[in-house]
């Protein structure tokens, strides 16, 4: 299994430096470490640090963990909605973030594009949205969301919070965060990371808002509150034991990435996601599922392969490549690929080259 | 730092099979592996087939994945209850599981005994307490609350839910599974695993409690509600990404215990709490800080030191024995040791005989 490449998008392929991070973590006694420790505040320092410095985070955005993306959505509806968001809903991931607030007892709206397409800056938002929820990269489908569309919502909605899940598109998109309010992801996409953390960055309008609800007797949940998430921080601590090796691993990769630079990781995924569209485009019994270039994700490409897709995908796994499958209904129809900063230029070119020589 | 054994009572010591473990995960591809994947229902199967083997677990109990024990507190009361429970408090966590309740707007009341104290079984339950809550290991002193406490709260309130969060005492505890309704843990402290993942065994009377909130239009939360849980456990599944490298590594830690038995484990970790209370007992200038024989633990042995605390504490450290300060206002005057399986006999005595050479 480890001589093959992993292209599902999530978890996906890891990252070719974690097995020796995860040896020099055992050696150095991180997993038995006490998150209470002043050698957890270092280590809870220099990933949030690292972060900061990759992504471009400003300082009045703070940095937190929880388990996983998924709870960071209950997060966002418990701490930055007390009545109403509005939804941008192009696929399974965005229509599970909006059900999480229904089931929350919030009262969510939302605006539907069919599988495969995005939106434009042309959104009409409702008056009463507190906030605007933006799934970056919809993980299913392989749609992307321009960021002029997000620069487009914040200009005309500048009161309302804006929140994007980036889940399976960071590192790679350069974010200008005076355009969001909150960005989350988690690791085991675009972080080439084993799966069990979430990364949550908020500016302090969203702690102010959370503070407002909480003024209001609206239950903003416990320990993964906003106020007790930003006072554990500021402490280089976190509420509960957390995955600790997983904050450490998340440190020391995303330092690799600060060595390879944020614009070649950046380029190369242009690069890639170029040459494997283009192969698409030409095959004549394939094409990419986006049809519309402007909502084509840089880091998660879907191929339409109709009756072909059983057959491409073991083709595919005789060269060790393994294709994630479709999303859904789309199982038999489609196959997913990440494009991550753990797939490499070489990786991609074989994949390309294996797919163009399919017949 | 490895050559040191860590006594702090979680994250502590790693039981020695991990870093092995570690390694064959890497070589298996579990980090990458995709959580719908059939590799993951198998290994999801091994590892909850496991701990129902260790901890004698009946068939109509469910066992669920969190991203801590601290989840837990919150899970529970939004799935268990819809008004009020009532909590035996005797220390700082039994405290924080009270506090969760307030925070999610639900109404828990308490009986609270001093620190270093127990709950005989005469404790009187509030007739409106939909659950009775107990914290069967207080880490932050040292006091465990007895079996006998908690088979006669059931026998005494057959139709409300009993909830024991055992995090710092499994896999120790003989749990009679009639008795209780619901116990929870986290795998760094009892399984000697990295910190990141909690553990929730329930039965089918919280399941139906869940749904019956959820009839009533309570909220009861989203991915990680009892149903969503439930729903995805029959298919050896988790709702959200897990931690897979985790639960992994405590199917294969649980195994260890098997072929170890935990018979065996529970009689070395009698004799190892047994030396060391004794040590203090002996020890001119120390005590144990619990009193009442039938309320110390066996997992968390907590040191009265008085002005000897920080140099006993240097003293142990020369020695490669890392002692658990004591919890909050009692850092300066208490040690806390930790007797899971991960502490061997030897290292006990070890830390026995160098405390009974301390003066």
């Amino acid at each position: 299994m480890k001589h093959h490449v992993n292209f599902t998008p999530g978890p996906s392929q890891l990252y070719f430096t974690v097995p020796d991070h995860v040896r020099q973590a055992f050696n150095d006694g991180i997993p038995a470490l006490s998150h209470r420790s002043k050698q957890f505040d270092k280590l809870f320092a220099e990933t949030t640090g690292n972060l900061r410095e990759l992504l471009n985070i400003p300082a009045d955005f703070h940095i937190f963990f929880t388990g996983s993306a998924t709870e960071i959505w209950e997060r966002i509806f418990q701490n930055l909605v007390a009545e109403s968001s509005f939804h941008l809903e192009n696929g399974s991931f965005s229509k599970r973030f909006y059900e999480t607030g229904i089931l929350l007892g919030k009262k969510p709206t939302k605006i539907e594009a069919p599988a495969g397409d995005g939106f434009g800056a042309d959104v009409a938002v409702p008056a009463n949205a507190e906030l605007i929820a933006i799934t970056h990269n919809e993980t299913s489908t392989g749609a992307s969301i321009p960021m002029e569309t997000i620069h487009a919502m914040k200009k005309n909605h500048p009161n309302t919070l804006l929140a994007v899940d980036a889940a399976s598109s960071l590192p790679y998109p350069n974010f200008d965060y005076h355009t969001v309010d909150t960005v989350f992801f988690s690791v085991q996409k675009g972080f080439g990371l084993p799966a069990g953390l979430g990364v949550w960055i908020v500016n302090d309008r969203c702690i102010a808002k959370a503070e407002s609800l909480m003024a209001r007797n609206i239950s903003i949940g416990s320990y993964h509150s906003l106020p007790s998430l930003v006072s554990h921080a500021k402490k280089n601590q976190t509420p509960e034991t957390p995955n600790v090796l997983g904050i450490y691993l998340l440190g020391k990769v995303t330092a690799d990435f600060l060595r390879r630079g944020i614009d070649t990781i950046r380029r190369e995924t242009d690069y890639k996601a170029a040459i494997l569209y283009k192969t698409l485009e030409d095959h004549p019994a394939l094409a990419p599922f986006v049809n519309e270039k402007a909502f084509r994700s840089k880091t998660v490409v879907v191929a339409n392969c109709g009756a072909e897709t059983e057959k491409l995908s073991a083709f595919l796994s005789t060269k060790g490549l393994h294709a994630g499958g479709g999303d859904g209904a789309a199982k038999k129809t489609q196959l997913r690929f990440a494009n991550f900063p753990a797939h490499s230029k070489e990786q991609f070119e074989l994949l390309a080259d294996s797919i163009a020589a399919y017949d």
